[in-house]
């Protein structure tokens, strides 16, 4: 089997004496597939060099990660951050997520045109790659907006191949495709079409498949739904290790008896950060006897700084999190504690020890924290979970619905969450745990699999 | 019959002898009923007093306009302000247009339940002075967006009404639905479901009945589609008339023997009129044997000038315009001519006039100017019409497609349409004439009757 997806499941760093540090790529893609390829002898990974590291392991042939065939491909510079950052992530990103102002955004002129062009050199590149490694009728996983286009153009150079795309973003409707120009659009359409297509939730699909039937009314999709889940057993080894107990007293010392409300997310506007610090604003005003009783800790990684966009609602973030504290903090309180470290033990530290756990996404493909949270968590911490998530489809019964534009309905979400009685959180907690251990990366890759026909 | 809309078929004056001065009521609607309904003596019309003028017509028992009985509400002005600046055009309008940049707004806090409590309010007002003047069976059409709660509190209070609603936006889908919040979306659905629904295209309608389907999956949405076009013979007198003639020679004076871009908008961001002015910048750089050749005359009117995102828009019109000026005008050539006199004459004169007009909406729920430009031009002009408005669904064929978000796209209509063969516009301006005198004023009423059940 074959993987292809624009990030790889790691990173190399040359060290002076010509061998390689490996160090796991970033991102919940390579987080769920690593650990079930690397125990397997006949997976191929193709994916993009993301630095000098990557290519300097690339010439020396040294990209094997345990048993998977790693191959990175070196794509020219200019190309790849137009492909990236204009088209993938400027374009696609912000129109499967709904976030495009569209009295300002997009514009689509000549440089978006070109970078479309270096869109399409990027997946032929991926594709070329793909077609020469595939054997006869292999299977071929693609993974994401960033290579759309490579089911249709693989389908076509190797018509023998299983292939399969996997969204891990939402899917935008047919009225959203008709924001972009429209032979991109159709390009977009007309490959992921060629294949079997999956999606985190139906409502994805449905939209996937609404417009592909706008766009070629002759055309019937193929999608099928499959839900990720966190690996339960890593996230237990995760919790015994010394960095947890090392990050939770760190947080105890932060928190103290106090309850604790967590977030933690990527600094993307996706996640709604601001809302939710206005949120909480208007949860603190409207219970007084909240105050000096909770601590907010939002754990907040830096994501996309190449781009202006993300700089500025960086700003935004941090204006809305000084703001609460200005209106609130006493001498002995800080209600906001934002923590910009990207460490997995703080994380999984923060599962553990939260009282609510705000997820309020504009939009999510799935959105992850939503079921890592409980299935960590031990003070049967309730869950606040927008109705945009992904995750919402398979957890609205035991989560609380943090509505992503209403802060008056957040606000009571969290205020319900903190006063919420022990009997009623132990059994929605409960529920949660069950909910978020029902569905491994194991099933997962089954279904992809199971989609390709091959099994 | 009864027609209830916000806003009135006239405006009144108060004179010092105690008499009233009537002034047509602005917007689409009441020039395309006012003209039907003052011929009928059964007709009563219920709106909202707008000013002074029309409060002291009413306390005087003077708003009589023609045969029709008009029937003005004297709403409390700070109730209705919030239902007006903030849900009706701070709220529907965007959310039905798209136009919500959803990383900053809309922001559903206390304030605006406030005002949704308000929205509500005058929707009974209405409904309560609509219930009074009905005759037993009485035919009621209930227009737009500001008073979508009435056919649900009048079907209950007055269950022997036939009552209609006629939505003159577009509709959004389910998907825009769920940003608002819960009660007030489902609120708006659960009224509108209950009586037949019209509007202009059936992209409009099928959104709406899958927002119905996915709020409320019991109930079976009546959708009705019927677009509206100019009345052909009243224009034609307007073409014959002073005012014309006189407008027509201050534009011959602007543009001479050159061609004749124009444009003619509220300023609205959902006109996408920056962009417009983007788009002719880069025709301008892409075709040099244009410059000095062409006029792009905008006619420009100032549109709910109390709203921050209005003001601020005009601004980013006014600097587009400006740039285009500054990087191409000549001693002898001006591009770019903003004329902001809301003056009909005037319009109808550019009307005449075109070599090709710009209808590029974001969105748009008909747009009357595609329809009104072709009945009115002697020079064969070409219409570049924005997919998204919902006259495209009709004429689609004989027009060009501006695409509203793709700026290369839309210069490269614009060029085609300046330098388009005789023969070709000769044909192509045939058929707009033919299809947008397709549609009277008197076939869209007569559709909500239909609908209505009654006849």
């Amino acid at each position: 089997m074959i993987v292809v997806s624009h990030r790889g499941p790691a990173r190399f760093e040359a060290l002076d004496d010509g061998q390689f540090d490996v160090y796991p790529g970033s991102g919940g893609l390579a987080a769920a597939l690593t650990p079930l390829l690397v125990e397997r002898d006949d997976a191929t990974w193709i994916a993009a060099c993301l630095g000098e590291g990557d290519r300097a392991a690339t010439r020396a042939g040294a990209t094997r990660v345990g048993a998977v065939d790693l191959r990175l491909l070196d794509l020219d510079a200019h190309t790849h951050r137009l492909h990236l950052d204009v088209i993938s992530n400027g374009t696609l990103w912000y129109l499967h997520h709904g976030l495009f102002d569209l009295v300002h955004r997009p514009r689509f002129d000549s440089r978006w045109h070109e970078a479309w062009e270096a869109y399409e050199a990027v997946n032929r590149t991926f594709t070329e790659a793909t077609a020469a490694s595939a054997d006869e009728g292999e299977v071929v996983l693609v993974q994401d907006y960033q290579l759309a286009l490579v089911p249709g153009l693989l389908a076509d150079a190797r018509p023998d191949l299983h292939i399969v795309h996997f969204t891990h973003t939402p899917f935008c409707g047919p009225n959203s495709m008709r924001v972009l120009p429209e032979m991109p659009a159709a390009a977009l359409i007309d490959s992921m079409a060629r294949v079997p297509c999956g999606f985190h939730t139906d409502r994805w699909a449905r939209a996937f498949a609404s417009s592909v039937r706008e766009i070629r009314a002759d055309v019937e999709p193929r999608c099928f739904v499959s839900s990720l889940g966190p690996d339960p057993e890593a996230l237990a080894r995760e919790l015994e290790s010394d960095g947890v107990a090392r990050a939770a007293a760190d947080l105890d010392d932060i928190v103290g008896d106090r309850l604790l409300l967590l977030r933690t997310d990527r600094v993307e506007p996706a996640k709604n950060i601001v809302r939710g610090f206005f949120a909480y604003d208007l949860l603190l005003e409207r219970s007084p006897e909240l105050r000096e009783r909770v601590v907010f800790v939002a754990m907040l990684h830096p994501s996309r700084t190449s781009m202006a966009e993300y700089q500025a609602y960086a700003n935004e973030v941090d204006a809305a999190a000084a703001r609460v504290n200005e209106r609130w903090a006493t001498a002995s309180w800080t209600p906001v504690v934002v923590d910009s470290r990207d460490d997995f033990a703080r994380t999984v530290a923060g599962y553990r020890r939260y009282d609510a756990l705000l997820v309020n996404s504009v939009k999510d493909g799935l959105n992850l924290v939503a079921k890592e949270g409980p299935l960590c968590n031990v003070r049967d911490g309730v869950l606040c979970l927008s109705p945009e998530a992904g995750a919402f489809d398979e957890l609205a019964g035991p989560a609380l619905r943090a509505h992503p534009f209403d802060l008056v309905a957040t606000a009571d979400a969290l205020r319900e969450a903190l006063a919420m009685p022990a009997e009623e959180r132990r059994r929605r907690a409960e529920d949660l745990r069950l909910i978020a251990s029902n569905r491994t990366p194991a099933d997962w890759l089954g279904d992809q699999f199971t989609a390709s026909g091959v099994r």
